[in-house]
């Protein structure tokens, strides 16, 4: 596996494409049986007890799925947070005894021990967060072992900087002294980290091999609808720490339910000092405010834009758009919402009045999702059932199209929609001006090219974006790049071949700014992971022999 | 100066000696005159308005030497902070526009203005902080060019390590696809940097360099005792930048005075996102608690231990000790100040008892400082009449050597003290659990070297360390590092060729760990630097020809 850190670390410094692990289900990429052991495996977890170590005496656990409406039954060990850090202080002093060098090599052989629970990992990502089930095989496969790898490439990029020992030698006045010197790197402290309920991998994996492989003890506090493949992720670490000599509890789960949250009791604890949060901007940002005095790393929302001057072929860009509003419900942090268009837009020679830009938009929703089981493979299920009432919420008078179900062919009641999307003018675009998660989008319109992306770029700057996306000339790219530079975000340009455009690559595209509303937490640059640890060195005046 | 840079990046590498910089003021180091130039220089400044661009209507300024007692007469203009950052915002966007090539170029050549000036600036150290003159010439010279050289370095390191642009290609399920990425560095906001009274230059440099070469604008705080040193440093800054066709802006002055401060004010204003702080530990840790969503690197203080279990020649040892208690009267943030005793101290192969141990330590310190014109050499001044209140409040019955003052050979209205040493047993230590800034030290009576170390480990801990000491046997090395490693401090072990003993050497000894109460910030591993700086970046399909 080391060949995998290599690969890594040597990726980062090109951000080349790079990936070790398999995006893709297929039998041909697979051992045989691996998927139907996989979904057998996941089959036996439901109606069970699962226990991941958690100290407690009390159980919870209420995930519902929501492709078969039908509870999971699966029960988890509500922690005893006393008893929970009393374990974590006993595992500690072992593990930050080990080399990096030791605790880079167990992290990679953790990446190894999901990587091999892919298909049991899928199913039990696909009944929890609503995510298709090739989406969710990515999703809480390759794509987030790719981001995992990628933190701890970081992470050892930066602890491999530092020598752990060297031979100083200066003249003082008449005097030549040698030294010693030897630096060993400390972790800070307890690391809680809160996965998200629509993509649960993707910052769990890089948070928690990014603090462990620097020494910090990890506490994992899932969302409590998306238990299960969190708690899947933890007990094979934790296999793979006991297995290699070393106390699990350096890594531990913390499931809470809706009524009884138990986050900031764990972030209140003294031995804690790192937060990662992925989830809502609302409860983001209130940790960024409460516990600044923590390292608080987040990865929350904004409302990500489109701005839509022209493109040589509308049509691709208008597939893309349609797709990028359709994938996954849209309940991804880089889906794009605020669709910015003026009165024409280029199509190649021509240009196109925006009603009927509108329009070809709409139809191409309506046609990406006309067969079902086409639906059903880029939709999957909304995964909370608010986000319906959100939906509702915005019907009216402007709706452009509605955001209908579609019948899933496999699971009749799954809890499904299709994008819906609204009118707002530039004017009264307040309500444009925050996350919407789920398919909901706004076509904003726009008085000219210029005041769409200064429209875009001012939003993003003041209430956040994860992705920002425009289709423009090439004459206009350097503006384009310059305005959400200015805001603080990045922008993908004439995304159409790259299909889905809201794709994000690990080790190429940096994930969050932390320049703007929608997060203090990058992946992966320097700063995710240079404070997770310090040095502290010793210097030996050296006995003349 | 590119030399310096590519001097410096290996240095951390290697963390071996390195300086690029002259330590000492002697004449054939330097070109002739420079010395009697820089002098004059510095007394031409005395008596007159020093104009530092800072935009206002009022004038402050009441620095008084702690050699002559006079007043310099020196006055600056008091800071219109709504003008000072409408100007900072007028020249930012030029700044950061620059590449970071350009900008880490501009900084090696304010480093090298500054070391052009470094007589002058000695001098107005000398004058106001009160060191000596050889210490000030090369606290405000050399050792603070190497960290600011330091800093720098490790930026250009962390944002050196990111390509500005990647040729990125995928195949999505049958599409391939290019993108053209470009990734730009970009700074976060105002920094705020406090100079502190006693040591302006230390923290200056390396902050200052820091922000600017990550593109942040700079605003600095002076302590208002030590105004004129920071004032001409920021003065040849702004000159080589506005030689460089830059908005000299990018950096500016904000002095104040102790009855109207404006340090927070500075933190309070919408733009600041960083502070870098060194100084008292109380002000210190109110600035991490109330300013913790900001940026916030604190150097304070501790109480800094020696742990005195023995040594070959314990002679030696106390020689080195003596010398500690008495640099530049102890007002150095590395100074030893809780000497831990066990009831008998090795010396080659005898145990030497407790009171004797005390006796000689104090006679070494009579011996070092008995001819006055060597006791000015090193002691210097007394940078506050506070030191000398501070120090009357410590007399009592458990003295064992009173602070008296020496008579300085140059300067007879000089404020001097000598080391002033108080006895304590273990048991009643709170009054050592402090930092005492000045020539204050307490032996604290331990009943073991194991209690002692023990003791001076547990107090790092929980009351903050930035240098700790040890004289202990070559078997007893590992334990001594493991117990200050713990506690999350740095050791230094058995120096006594070494002279001083509290000397910090750029590049190779790491300053403050940041995990202790001692500060946050580290003179300068990787988190000194990473978040100075996030990146945006743009993917740009690329258009098949």
């Amino acid at each position: 596996m080391r060949e995998w850190l290599d690969g890594a670390v040597e990726a980062l410094r090109t951000r080349e494409a790079y990936s070790p692990f398999v995006e893709s289900p297929s039998r041909r990429r697979h051992p045989e049986g691996a998927h139907e052991r996989g979904k057998a495996a996941f089959e036996a977890r439901c109606g069970r007890h699962l226990d991941v170590g958690t100290p407690g005496t009390l159980t919870l656990g209420a995930e519902v799925s929501p492709f078969t409406a039908e509870p999971l039954g699966v029960t988890y060990t509500a922690p005893d947070i006393d008893a929970l850090f009393e374990r974590i202080h006993a595992a500690w002093p072992g593990w930050r005894a080990r080399s990096p060098e030791e605790r880079v090599d167990l992290s990679l052989r953790i990446l190894g021990a999901w990587a091999d629970q892919c298909f049991e990992n899928a199913y039990a990502t696909m009944h929890t967060t609503g995510q298709a089930f090739m989406l969710a095989f990515a999703g809480s496969g390759a794509s987030s072992l790719d981001r995992g790898l990628e933190a701890l490439a970081a992470a050892w990029t930066a602890m491999d900087s530092m020598p752990r020992s060297a031979s100083y030698t200066r003249r003082f006045g008449r005097h030549e002294a040698t030294l010693d010197k030897r630096y060993r790197l400390r972790p800070v402290g307890v690391a809680v980290v809160f996965a998200c309920g629509s993509y649960p991998a993707w910052n769990l994996y890089p948070a928690l091999l990014a603090n462990l492989a620097t020494g910090n003890p990890v506490v994992v506090k899932p969302h409590p609808d998306t238990i299960l493949p969190v708690a899947l992720a933890v007990q094979a670490a934790r296999r793979v720490l006991a297995e290699a000599g070393c106390d699990p509890n350096v890594l531990t789960l913390a499931p809470d339910t809706w009524s009884a949250p138990i986050g900031e009791h764990l972030l209140a604890h003294t031995a804690t000092r790192i937060v990662d949060f992925t989830g809502g901007q609302r409860f983001g940002a209130h940790l960024e405010r409460r516990w600044a005095h923590l390292q608080v790393y987040t990865e929350t929302a904004g409302c990500n834009a489109v701005v839509l001057e022209g493109a040589d072929d509308l049509e691709d860009a208008l597939g893309a758009i349609a797709h990028g509003l359709s994938l996954f419900s849209a309940q991804m942090c880089t889906a794009p919402q605020n669709l910015w268009i003026p009165p024409h837009v280029r199509d190649g020679e021509h240009l196109v009045p925006r009603d009927e830009v509108v329009e070809r938009l709409v139809a191409a929703v309506d046609a990406h999702l006309a067969d079902p089981s086409h639906a059903a493979a880029i939709c999957g299920a909304l995964h909370s059932p608010a986000t319906l009432e959100a939906m509702s919420a915005l019907r009216g008078a402007d709706l452009i199209r509605e955001g209908t179900p579609y019948a899933h062919p496999e699971f009749p009641r799954a809890r499904t929609a299709t994008p819906l999307i609204r009118r707002l003018t530039a004017e009264v675009r307040a309500l444009a001006q925050r996350e919407h998660f789920g398919p909901m989008s706004f076509v904003i319109e726009a008085e000219s090219p210029a005041a769409a992306l200064l429209g875009a770029a001012d939003d993003a700057r003041r209430h956040g974006a994860i992705a920002s996306y425009a289709y423009v000339s090439p004459d206009r790219v350097a503006a384009t790049e310059a305005a959400f530079w200015d805001a603080g975000a990045s922008v993908g340009i004439n995304l159409v071949r790259q299909r889905p455009m809201n794709f994000t690559a690990a080790f190429s595209d940096y994930h969050v700014t932390g320049l703007n509303p929608a997060g203090t937490a990058c992946l992966t640059d320097p700063a995710f992971v240079a404070r997770r640890f310090r040095v502290v060195q010793s210097k030996v005046e050296r006995t003349i022999g």
